[in-house]
């Protein structure tokens, strides 16, 4: 096996690479029919039609009911800050929102923020030592002082989903709307929003090999909505602003091609990622799986290696060529564990080492095969440094973490 | 003078063709180098350059500071709101705002929900029938009850200029943040923030040859800030989102060329439209152009032809493949004169038929003479159906405007 340098890409999680059939469906929409989807004139005769059949496309991807449900916005994080501010601006009498322990910064900082400055309590729902959402917590939290529940469809660090429909469905009879943030999910879950209880999804175009800058809001009909937003009337007054037309005709495309994809996600690979995961883990001790391994996202693996930095496995792994992530991208910097692995309350030890590796649709066998045949090395080199360590096995005064 | 059937696209304050060199700047982002910024791994390892440099090149077009002084948003409606609703949320004491009767739909849109569901107070600063401002209904409106007044660099439909220099120096003993919606004048109009009392500036980068889905708001460096979409530390915690690299590498050098064609662009491009405009007023009776000839963007004429109706301009016009437009693209659909012009109080037979032509860079010479051959004929063809018209004149029962 030959062994040159390679460009492993497995940190799907935090953004995907633009399949190059969107980029060419977007191209002629950049400086041929660059006009406004609203203008008349030849420049933009065939930019309304794109954009309509995009919207479709986005629609039939996420089991929606009616294309008019889609609103596209500029990303996952804008879509999370419209849905949650849209319920409080309309029932400004509920002071309550639910959410939980291992959101995302998009939910979780601007929960933080109508903490603080606006005078809301949030009801942060813990998870278990598996990531596990405390479904006893969340309805006991549920009452008519509730103006939205935002539960994640799956989690970012851990691929663990949590039963967002069956949640949804229980805040129903208090009058809460139900808003998931599904940025992880959608693309890699078959979804069938029609029929759910689910009144408000989040989407984001770069988490499925679309472009940056392009997300869409589900907004199930009859919804009540205030934008976020305010000016032209675009997005039937959900949201302003000149439409980002190349960015919502690559979502369309993203869209549909993840249909296609959708049986691959969940059996090629899942496939190449339970090898993956198995390959690590049965040439590495004291090295263990986080969240949820039988409720999960098909691509995601998240792997604890106790002892030892994951910023240093991160550094090693990429000088080999393989990119993967410690925490979201968007926490990295900090020194501290991810919110979410000290949510699941995983030892200190563990936690400062997870490492996760997300595949996706281009993640080849080989690729696979190559950081299999790595990894093992790379920990034990870096093992071999750490100040709990000895020989094979931690020190004996080393602190124990208990995963009873 | 051959007369093949051409494209010309004089519809340049509505949205721009995106620069060939812009896209090109972006291509190797969408599939390539498609890392996030601040990811460690060769696949973001040149992203995070890319964007230092766009900013550096937003801050060099804009005569800014310091390049921390631009956000990178969605767009130039995002920018807009986001400005107003910091301000307003850092001084809830203050519970009046000011603005103009002509502003984009993006500030006044806003402006009439804060005024209905959050009860602010709203100046709305009159123009006179030039499109000039009241300088003074806008002093005699300063006081330390105001939060912020926003007032746009450019209108967009006659390209008048507002002393926007002068109305920042004016608000600031009040302790008034002041904004201004720049996103025509971007590009067009030499600025120099650094030596100005502006505090926030929205541009948006489709108006000049980037792409759509990306803008940016100025903050002079010292101005407090509340962002409008809360979530991960991107832009310095000031819009959180993962950045839209192709759309900021986009706009960087959309802003790098905008500075090499400023010159040209109050020469050539100024040149061009007013032998545009001299070319239809001499040979069209009963046509005026409005807004303040003497202090408007280089690029823009809006020429009112009486006695008919602006959407049969548009018509004909496409037919000969000229692409103009009538009122701003936001407000297309409506019967109703734009609100601009009602503001300038502009007689409702010539408010009707009002042509914007605005040029770009791209403009040739070619171009506008066939413009200008085809125009008076298009006229004259309106005027033969219109009830109010006789010959080559109005008919004597006819609505005589007042111009004095």
């Amino acid at each position: 096996m030959t062994t040159d340098i390679k460009s492993i890409y497995l940190d799907n999680n935090a953004t995907t690479r633009c399949d190059p059939r969107v980029v060419e469906e977007m191209l002629p929409f950049f400086s041929e029919q660059f006009g406004n989807p609203s203008s008349i004139h030849s420049f933009g005769s065939q930019v309304g039609a794109k954009v309509r059949e995009a919207r479709a496309q986005v629609a039939a991807l996420l089991g929606a009911e009616h294309d008019s449900e889609i609103v596209f916005t500029s990303g996952g994080t804008e879509s999370d800050n419209a849905a949650i501010l849209s319920a409080l601006d309309l029932a400004p009498e509920r002071r309550e929102i639910i959410t939980t322990a291992v959101e995302h910064p998009a939910i979780l900082s601007l929960c933080d923020y109508l903490k603080k400055h606006k005078d809301y309590t949030i009801h942060i729902i813990p998870v278990d030592k598996q990531g596990r959402l405390d479904v006893a917590a969340y309805k006991a939290a549920l009452s008519d002082r509730v103006a939205i529940a935002s539960i994640m469809y799956a989690n970012n660090e851990t691929g663990t989903l949590f039963p967002v429909e069956g949640l949804a469905e229980m805040a129903k009879p208090y009058g809460i709307l139900f808003h998931t943030d599904a940025v992880q999910a959608v693309g890699k879950v078959a979804l069938d929003l029609k029929n759910s209880d689910i009144d408000m999804l989040s989407l984001s175009g770069h988490k499925l090999h679309a472009p940056k800058g392009i997300g869409a809001l589900y907004l199930k009909r009859g919804t009540r909505f205030r934008p976020l937003i305010r000016g032209g009337h675009q997005e039937r007054e959900r949201r302003a602003g000149t439409e980002n037309t190349t960015g919502i005709i690559g979502l369309g495309k993203a869209c549909e091609l993840a249909l296609t994809y959708m049986e691959h996600e969940n059996t090629e690979v899942a496939r190449l990622r339970d090898k993956l995961e198995q390959g690590i883990i049965s040439q590495v001790s004291h090295a263990f799986v986080t969240g949820d391994v039988r409720n999960r996202l098909p691509n995601t693996t998240n792997i604890a290696f106790e002892y030892i930095e994951g910023e240093a496995i991160l550094l090693f792994l990429n000088r080999m060529g393989i990119a993967a992530s410690s925490g979201s991208a968007c926490t990295s910097g900090s020194l501290e564990p991810s919110h979410v692995l000290r949510a699941m309350q995983i030892p200190f030890t563990a936690a400062h080492s997870a490492t996760r590796f997300s595949l996706s649709r281009e993640t080849t066998e080989d690729e696979i095969d190559y950081v299999i045949s790595h990894v093992p090395a790379i920990i034990s080199r870096l093992r071999a440094l750490s100040p709990y360590w000895d020989g094979d096995k931690p020190r004996a005064d080393a602190f124990q973490p208990d995963y009873a």
